[in-house]
């Protein structure tokens, strides 16, 4: 059986009706329902624009540009998604209820990449150019209790603001990242530098949009996380460094106060010993606080 | 100067308004005002489908699939546009005012190679092998003024139901197409196969989700036209073959009464051998009518 027919001699008036109409028989009712919303509204927009010919044709044009902008370690359109706002409106709407648990933030689109399994306390730096910052922590249930074994993906722009994936030719592949299991008090460390604010991608289609909308494409500086444990809704988020300029105009509109940390400097040649570091050190720290899983986030 | 910036603890309520304002030292107005909308409405869908963070992914994944499909050749966007009902809405708006010119519908996907020029009366079939069909025509003004030295750009698929560019081996390029220019009287010519109704490609993304939706992918027969002339808004049409099947439920949304021709077959010596034709042809008729310019629509 295939979709009701759309008839003949549709105006602005039953285009949408008959649009929504042509996927009735989609035996997913997820996809149906989802379809219905995106065809409503994709119509209404274009009905409130009234784009020319040409202007439709540059909007197909923009998006096949960003189609091609893709590989695999490129990710055009979930950039896209980030300065439009997006990418943080569905973490906001997937993370609604979790008082308690740490607030979510974009994916954003460098985690194209696995990241390399490390050793707790080992260094995410595999250039060593940079005063070193540790960053330790714990993940947490909802109620405190610590949680062992969990895994804590982490990745990040270096102290120039480059993700390895973007300069190849100088940093070693997963440079800034790595994949850590907690121990039994649930905690978990690794030393790292202190990222700099850094443009977005700025020589492909985005970036062109920024320019064209005056837009600046500074995000503040931070280091990526997704925390995930047994039982319960993984969170991916970001700690972002407290002096950090563009703290207030973030290009994808994921700043969380509660996500700011100080990265304080340490010059105690005991503790740098501590820690297996040589010379002064900056210090950050984030627990990670997971609620147990409920329904679909645990998908 | 950069639009105005976004503050942290951006929720549900507020990204919408952050995000527009923050295109908001746009220098293009109308760029400004289409991204508000484009904001307002795609995060109104959002909102409304609470995507989890997996679906939003695959969306990502969609669209750069389609993306990654697009070539010199395909155009997979234009595709998705025209089964989403969009391409039609946008072709519908433009001709909102049209009463007396030919209805408008759909580009199509397939107009992406430039028409080989030929001369009134030639074939844009060079294959030869199926049942000869003549087509003729006027452009004219609103006003019935028959337009001397109009464009006519027509593109057809065979009598199989393919373009040239889906058949590179065994389509010549330039096969099924052609670019004319009216006489003194503002008429038209040419011979070709009456194209068969056809399956928009399925073998990508928009395949996919006709698949995934129960939706055919047929378009009943037709020729593509664009009529351009100096001082008139150039009208992009069909004409569709009468008796074709899917003219009541085109995958694209394209189909106007208005625009359905009988293609007359005509077994008479005589008139064969008057047009150049060996043997009995189809025989299709349409006055392109146009509109004298005004405004926007004829940039």
């Amino acid at each position: 059986m295939t979709g009701s027919a759309p008839s003949a001699d549709l105006d602005e008036t039953t285009l949408t009706d008959a649009t929504i109409a042509s996927f009735g028989d989609t035996p997913d009712p997820r996809l149906r329902n989802c379809l219905s919303i995106l065809v409503k509204h994709l119509h209404a927009a274009i009905r409130e624009m009234e784009p020319t010919l040409d202007e439709w044709e540059r909007a197909v044009e923009f998006l096949t540009a960003t189609g091609h902008t893709c590989d695999d370690t490129r990710q055009e359109f979930v950039l896209l998604s980030d300065v439009l706002g997006v990418s943080s409106l569905v973490e906001n709407i997937n993370h609604r209820k979790s008082s308690g648990a740490t607030e979510a933030t974009v994916l954003g689109p460098f985690h194209m990449t696995e990241s390399p399994r490390r050793e707790l306390g080992a260094s995410i730096d595999e250039v060593g150019k940079a005063e070193p910052c540790l960053v330790t922590g714990r993940v947490l249930s909802a109620d405190g209790t610590p949680l062992a074994r969990a895994s804590v993906d982490v990745w990040q722009a270096d102290e120039d603001g480059f993700y390895d994936v973007q300069r190849p030719d100088v940093l070693p592949p997963g440079n800034g990242r790595g994949l850590f299991t907690t121990d039994d008090e649930g905690r978990f460390r690794f030393s790292t530098v202190v990222p700099s604010h850094y443009p977005i991608p700025t020589d492909g289609p985005v970036g062109q949009l920024l320019l064209a909308t005056n837009r600046h494409p500074y995000r503040p500086a931070h280091i990526h996380f997704i925390a995930t444990a047994d039982g319960h809704s993984p969170v991916t988020t970001h700690i972002f460094v407290a002096d950090s300029p563009y703290l207030e105009s973030d290009a994808v509109f994921a700043v969380k106060s509660s996500l700011i940390r100080e990265f304080q400097r340490i010059d105690d040649a005991e503790e740098s010993a501590r820690h297996g570091l040589a010379g002064p050190f900056a210090h950050a720290e984030i627990d990670l606080v997971l609620e147990p899983a409920r329904g679909r986030e645990s998908a």
